[in-house]
Parts: structure tokens; sequence; C-alpha cells
């Protein structure tokens, strides 16, 4: 098989051993001599694959017990809905912190069913780069507070997390779950789709703090409604089974590989390698602050929209795929989540050396 | 390889092909060296997939120009909610017609966003039978009405189309999409989750007819509101890219072989030969009215308990999988969607010959 390595923003590449697995039980799940996906969800087998596959994920990321994990469908963007549906109460309001493309539309989202106060967290300047990030002073005027700690489109990480005071923290964690270590505690609800880190599209992770689970509002609909799923073990509806399986592989595969604190190691070396590589460039430029460089997604550009168009398509064909940038801020994203191995940067730099060399 | 039948009501059995293709490429689609579920959704690729898959879709169940085709996440449930939250308007109410345990679930979850009034079709009588579907002189006080052609539970299928004068009619055809053909002009939407007849659970179709485009109201979710999907391709967010592939590989092989006016008459021979056996039958029963009975879920039962739970224990052994029936009723439910092959039906009768003798 040719070696290639996909650099995709999301859908993104998966542990190949992941895939392996999934491609010899296929047809054959569990000795049953049926696929995974062609099974009852509440059948015992099924259960026990949802049942290992939270114990998993809860061993993974340390989540406490007082937090319940629900596997919904609809996307983030299903959650950027959601959220407020399920949270917005007595004070009426939540807070947007927006540092991008993404916490921006949450917020836009957020609109349609509540009011929204907005605060842009980057701070001026050239560099993309994140400002103060502590609202105790405000935060508790509203039902809760929101905020992307990752952004896919410019390639900024926010490392610390926002201080809220009491109020209720909520991330769009879905381009960075598992990728590094965080103390769940400080967050009321963390939620993912599962296209970057997580497994494949069409399954989204919900982790949401118990005591925030009850407060829906009556037009919330069923699917989306935390208590409604808390007690019916995600699964008020037929839930999207063979995506949840594949969760439950990529869980399995991160464990027996040192669990997060390994993944987050290799996480920052891979950033490491790129970013030193760009920062020694005269040829590249990388425009985030040094705190706030993606662990996952490392923008970079030419300066120059032509050369960018051609370094993509030579790239493509030198087996280093999806390295085109977001049409919004064009140039190139190497999306480098969980699965990518170091191998693939590598590959990624003596290419970015080569073409250089070639074009400067 | 042990020869299994599968007679889950869903997720249920898909096409062996489909699955052997699926297999085959799970690492290698289009000749990319990565799977179709590690691919964007946006790359030129998937976007060729998802048009064909259309295409497919529309002449195998002969859409007319002027409806849209949505592939959507949430499920049939999901639909429950964005119905009325896309067609609730001026009238402010929907009239929902109950034929058993997924039409009520619809309107109660429609209760939580419209007013809603119910009607109850069955006739009386101890058979389960279809009573007056005429609606006419009522159905335009309404903004919608609301009904679902086949009760999966108790096994009643309605082939009549209710009489709604000009008013809006919706159909929850998620066991019985592409099973027989079906006049959609008769329709204002028709929506199916695909576990049954389209492909894997995750994934939900929304035929819907442009002119109850953009009528949402203001709380809707993007991800279900209409207009938003319609004109984003169904990609206001990451799709359900593998789920939606697996869908587009089932309409392929239902045209390859007829299309749905082939696989209708397969239906048709399939049913008959399992309710003419049961109809010669003292060991085995089924209550539904000849004129309503499923070609996709019959139900029988030996009327003993313990008698009907060694049945499904001893078929289950015989590779005869999932005859449970639900537990709301009991008894025994095989499930024979448009994948079962008529080999399937003819084991199932042989093993019930076989059982009745053994056990009489």
């Amino acid at each position: 098989m040719t070696q290639v390595f996909n650099f995709s923003a999301g859908p993104a590449m998966m542990p190949r051993e992941v895939l392996e697995q999934a491609q010899a039980e296929l047809l054959n799940w569990q000795g049953q001599h049926t696929s995974v996906m062609e099974v009852s969800h509440r059948g015992k087998l099924f259960m026990e694959l949802i049942t290992q596959a939270e114990k998993d994920f809860r061993t993974l990321y340390h989540i406490p017990d007082n937090y319940k994990i629900l596997f919904l469908q609809g996307g983030a963007r299903g959650q950027f809905a959601a959220v407020p549906m399920n949270l917005i109460g007595e004070k009426g309001k939540a807070l947007y912190l927006t540092s991008g493309h993404w916490s921006a539309t949450a917020a836009k989202e957020a609109r349609l069913l509540c009011e929204v106060d907005e605060i842009n967290i980057l701070a001026e300047g050239e560099e993309l780069k994140i400002g103060n990030l502590d609202f105790s002073n405000i935060a508790e005027q509203y039902d809760y507070v929101h905020y992307c700690p990752n952004e896919t489109i410019s390639g900024v990480e926010i490392f610390d997390v926002p201080k809220v005071g009491n109020a209720v923290l909520v991330a769009d964690m879905s381009s960075n779950i598992l990728s590094r270590e965080i103390d769940i505690n400080q967050f009321g609800i963390i939620y993912a789709g599962a296209q970057k880190n997580l497994g494949p599209a069409g399954i989204t992770i919900v982790i949401v703090r118990e005591d925030l689970i009850g407060k829906a509002r009556k037009a919330t609909p069923s699917i989306w409604n935390y208590e409604v799923q808390a007690n019916s073990d995600s699964m008020i509806n037929t839930p999207p089974t063979f995506a949840w399986y594949l969760c439950s592989l990529v869980f399995k595969y991160l464990l027996e590989r040192g669990g997060v604190k390994a993944a987050e190691k290799r996480n920052q070396e891979k950033a490491q390698l790129l970013y030193d590589y760009l920062d020694q460039s005269d040829f590249y430029h990388n425009s985030v602050a040094k705190n706030n460089r993606s662990l996952m997604n490392v923008t970079f550009t030419t300066g120059n929209d032509e050369l960018n168009m051609k370094f993509v398509r030579e790239a493509t064909e030198a087996g280093l795929q999806a390295l085109k940038g977001h049409k919004v801020i064009g140039g190139m994203r190497a999306s480098i989540y969980n699965a990518m191995p170091i191998e693939g940067v590598q590959a990624l730099i003596a290419f970015m050396e080569k073409f250089a060399a070639e074009n400067r």
C-alpha cells in the first residue's frame, strides 16, 4: 500500500489499527455472523460495548463520578443549540467568549434561543493571541459561559481555562478532546463532535455535571434533553451504533498506548517539531503567538496565494493529503490530531524543505 | 461462514453485497489510500458521492423536482421535533393520526412544541385494523397532518394514503421507505431513519416539498432548519459521512436489482409466504387484519409466553436471530425489510413447522 498521510481537519484520519480491526470484523462481529451495525442497540452484546466504552472514556479522561457521559447525534452544531436549551434558566442569558470562527458560530446559534453577550478574547495586534481570561467579576450574571479552547481554522488554542468564579463553564472541545490532560472539575459541560479525535463523523460526546441535568426548557427535543438521555443510556432513540463502536475501539487504542498523558506527550512532540521548523524558516510563516499555538491544527502560509496553491497540489501528489487551509483564511493547515504519527509530521517537514528550496 | 438470518427490527440487516464492498474498500476508498470516513465532506470525491446518491434516490423513489432531499442527523425522533419547528405557522396546531406506538410517540414529542389534536385511527374490535382515513373535512384547520404508515411494533401497515384535502400530509416512513412504490405528490414531507431500509443507524432522510421550506420558527436549530440545510447540501455541519456512503451503496444495490418496483414484488412474495403459513397454522397466531398486515414486520405468537421464549431461544440457536417481539406486546416479530432474502423467510417457516411439531 502506498504510504500517505492525511492532514484533514475533519473528518480526520483514524488510527490505522482501529480501521483494520473494523475491517476484519465488519461482517462478523463477536462471532455473530452479522455486522455490529446490524444488531439491536438494546441487545446484550451492544449494551456490553457501550458500558465498556463509557468505562474506558472515564478512565482515559479522568472523569469524576458526578459527571454523566452522553453519546448523541447532531454534531457540535447540534450542541450549539442544545446547550442553551438545557441551561438557560433564571438569569436568561449566556456569555460567549469568542476567539475565532467556531466560538462565534456557537454564539450566533445561541442567539436563536436566548440572550447572548459576546466578548472577543483575541488581543489586539498582528499576532493571533488570547488576551485576558479572567471573567470572575461578571460571569455569575450568566446561566453559563461558553468558549472554544481550540479554533481549528486559525490554529489558535487556549491552554489556560477561563476564570468564571462559580459560574458554569461550557467548552466545545470538538477539536482537542483527549489531546491533553485537563481537569474536568473546572467545567460544567464539555462537548465534542467525534470526527477529529474520537471516531467518525456522526456521534457527539457530552460530558455534563449532574447538577446541570434536569433544567431543560419544555421545548427541548427529547434527543437533546440531557435528563432524558442520561436516564436512557443515550438511547431514547436508535443511536449511531457503528460510530459508537468505532469510538469504543479508539478508546481502547489510546488506553493501550498510555492514555491521554502519553497522547499529550506525542502531540507536543509533533507540534514542536513543526513549529520549530516554521520558526527557523524564512519561507513559511505562522501568525499565532507562541502561547496559543494549537497542538492540533498548525496553520502556515508562504505569503503568496499562487505558491500556496502549488504547495497544496504538489504535497497531495507526494501523498501529503488535505493540507489546504480553510477558505476563510487561505494558506495551509496541517491537522495533526491524536491519530497522526510523528512520521507524518517528519514527512511534511521534509516536503516543506524541498518545496522551499525549489521555489524560493 | 455459518448461514444466519437476522430479523432485527432495527438496526436491521444490510445487503450482504453492500457490506462486502464497504469491507473491501474500508482502508482505501477510490484509490485514495484513506477510508471514506477520513476524507473531507467538502472534498471533490465526497461531493460526487452525495450528488450521485441523491440522483439514485430520486430515480428509485420517483421523486419530483419540486421536492428537496435532505440527509440529516437525529433519527426519526429528531424529526418528531423538527417537523413542528419547521411547519407550525398561522394555524398553530397539527393533527396526529395514531395507529400504535410510533405515531403516538411522534404526537407526544410535537406537544412539546405546539398544540396537537390526536385521532386514533385503529378501528374497534379484536383485530388490529385501520378505520376511516378520510379527514378532508377537518384537515385544513391544521398546519399539517402526521401519520406513520408502518408501525413496527404491532406490524400494522397503512396502504391507503389518508385523505387530507389540500392540507400538508407528513409521513414517518422509517420502517417502510423504499419498500413499495408510492406517489410522492400526495405528501408534503416524508422522513425516515436509515436503519431499516436505507443504511446504518445515524442518518435520516427528509423529502420535503419546496413550498414548505422557509417557514421555520426562529428557535429552530440550524441542523434541522430545512431551509438552512437545503441551501447547504445538508452540510451546515459535518454530516455522518460513512452512513451517507453506505446509503449510497444501498441505493445502487436496489437500482441494479430493478428498483423499488422489483423490491416491492420481492417484499410481497416474502410477506405472503409467511402470512399464508400463519393463516393455515393452528399453532401460531397473527392479530392484524389482512388489509393492514405489514410487509416489513410480521408479528406472531403461540399464545403462551413461555413457549414464545423457547421459540426465540431455539430459533437463535438455529441461526434465526432477533425474533423476539417488542417488549410492549411480547411474542415474536420477524422484520423482513428489503435486505432480507426470501431464503430467510423460507428458513424461518421451516423452523416454525419443526417447532410447532415438537411443541404442540
